[in-house]
């Protein structure tokens, strides 16, 4: 069995951490881990297989020999490393949003199109997440009735920010239950007990950034035809995106078909029967592989219209895990590992 | 001046309290405050005026010389009492969800359909806390553009639950900071960082009552022919609903006129400067009449389309402030008050 020598670059971030729990849950056939982060994370130790590893300097030389690296350091450090990496061999797979809209640059869901990493150059974006759970969603109900327009607002964990915001929504409800003040740091205001429209920058067209990636990755990745219409909103959950999705499709739906669709789709798991209460949210979804689809419902409002409500946790599928899985085409479409 | 004895109902509870406090906030011209509540709460003092009054059961009888009786006391209490309360010849204006669709009773928002009150019968019913706070934000909209249809996704603070659900959400966070197991009551889940998709029941269109009610409440009180798509969502907040919604218009809206209109609108505050990181969230509607809006801009996936984020306290213009606000107009409509 062909075996690869990875990299995690941003070993110590809450990503990072997950994409080593990732490969090694997964058992992605590992000949060297390579943990690194940035300089004041050098010299730390990381568990692999219960070996320890020691965490080294992401910068150039550091990729010599690595067949995979997969990168969750930021678009800043990204835009640098990257193409030290894929220069020096390795083929990165990139969290970032650095490159995803480069047209040499795949952007892959492997449920969706993995066959868009046919060809690639070295480095292959990882789409933002909320667009990867709301696309393994939508997949199966586009290949069957063609999905003309989404109109999709989202309520999204803190820790799609980072490691910091996970710490300060812990550190508000703590001095909640102290009666203390509470202080904002990450966000710009109070996260714990609020909710706010305002995730990643504001653009011109009053749409934020992150907005904007769920209209342009969805294009990238799906279909250009798509219309998306998006609200991003982050709420206080640790871990677990939930999004609120209205599709309108060009053929009429059939809500029995959808179901059975959706049953059977690779990475998707149906939580749907109101009677018993049983519908997807984000603690459900806290540290699972799949994507959660429930509440499913017509919507009478259009011709042919379906409600719905996605869960996926955001680290796994949402980063860590689509990287991995990235990884895993990868070897599946003949990645040879180096000689060493 | 004329001054009315004004009961409540449920005078005990989360918007009980609310209305007593709005009553005095707003100098609603009072002769006798008179709290009214289940029998286990009879008894108890509130202070009303910096005067304290006593707690009366809410039954037969309790309602003699009252001239405003503000219900909140629930579906099941107000299907009882609110015909009792008008018979001895009280005007109820009644928070429930229990009189809203019968054609005999008027449902009102003052800033939208204040003339619905004429003719009334005896019983007036306030709106669903999500529908208040979203046609104020979009009748001036609907005046000048025609909104032909809505998709909205809710983000529903606990409070609407009433006081044991504040209670439970309270206890979560402590459970949290003291490493303990959480317990949920209240709701099925747990709310804490989480996000629940089910208010009220689940209807046999797959639909919640509470969803429903978006639906209904909206065509009998701004327009029937206006298209409503809803999905309403629980999340760990304790005061505000935050709402996302999508409109489509029949006429081209004008982005700055929207913001115009939305301005001089009664009832509105427009908080929307991205440059700024000006929007409203929840924690700022705390508290305050207005209902907030922001991230106000087009929505290029349909012909004419507007995305909008509507923030109002559910407890103040949701339940209280419009039920003080309906005894209000009938204050000027000329309610006459009982001689004594």
């Amino acid at each position: 069995m062909k075996k690869y020598c990875v990299a995690v670059v941003g070993a110590m971030g809450a990503v990072g951490r997950e994409m080593l729990k990732t490969l090694e849950q997964r058992g992605f056939p590992v000949s060297e881990i390579r943990p690194l982060d940035i300089e004041a994370n050098a010299g730390k130790k990381v568990l692999y297989e219960g070996r320890e590893a020691t965490v080294g300097v992401a910068a150039k030389g550091a990729f010599v020999d690595v067949d995979i690296a997969l990168f969750s350091a930021g678009a800043d450090a990204s835009l640098v490393l990257a193409p030290i990496a894929a220069a020096e061999g390795a083929v990165v797979v990139d969290n970032s949003s650095q490159w995803r809209m480069d047209p040499e640059v795949p952007l892959v869901v492997p449920e969706v199109n993995p066959d868009a990493l046919d060809g690639h150059k070295g480095i292959i974006a990882n789409p933002n997440c909320s667009t990867i759970q709301m696309l393994v969603a939508l997949k199966p109900i586009h290949d069957a009735y063609k999905i003309k327009r989404i109109v999709v607002a989202t309520y999204q964990a803190v820790s799609g920010t980072g490691a910091a915001a996970i710490a300060e929504l812990a550190a508000q409800a703590e001095q909640f239950a102290k009666g203390e003040p509470m202080t904002a740091k990450v966000y710009p205001r109070q996260i714990l007990f609020n909710a706010l429209p305002h995730i990643d920058v504001f653009l011109d067209n009053g749409y934020t950034k992150e907005e904007m990636k769920m209209v342009n990755e969805t294009h990238k990745i799906l279909d250009p035809a798509i219309s998306v219409s998006p609200t991003a909103v982050r709420i206080p959950v640790f871990r677990g995106h939930s999004e609120a999705i209205n599709i309108e499709t060009e053929r009429p739906m059939d809500l029995a078909d959808v179901r059975r669709l959706l049953a059977a789709a690779p990475g998707v798991k149906v939580v749907d029967d109101p009677a018993k209460l049983a519908y997807p949210t984000a603690l459900d979804a806290d540290g699972k592989d799949e994507v959660f689809v429930g509440r499913l419902r017509l919507d009478p409002t259009v011709p042919n219209g379906l409600n719905m409500w996605v869960v996926g946790d955001n680290l796994r599928k949402g980063a860590a895990l689509n990287a991995v899985q990235i990884a895993e085409v990868l070897a599946r479409k003949g990645l040879e590992p180096k000689a060493r």
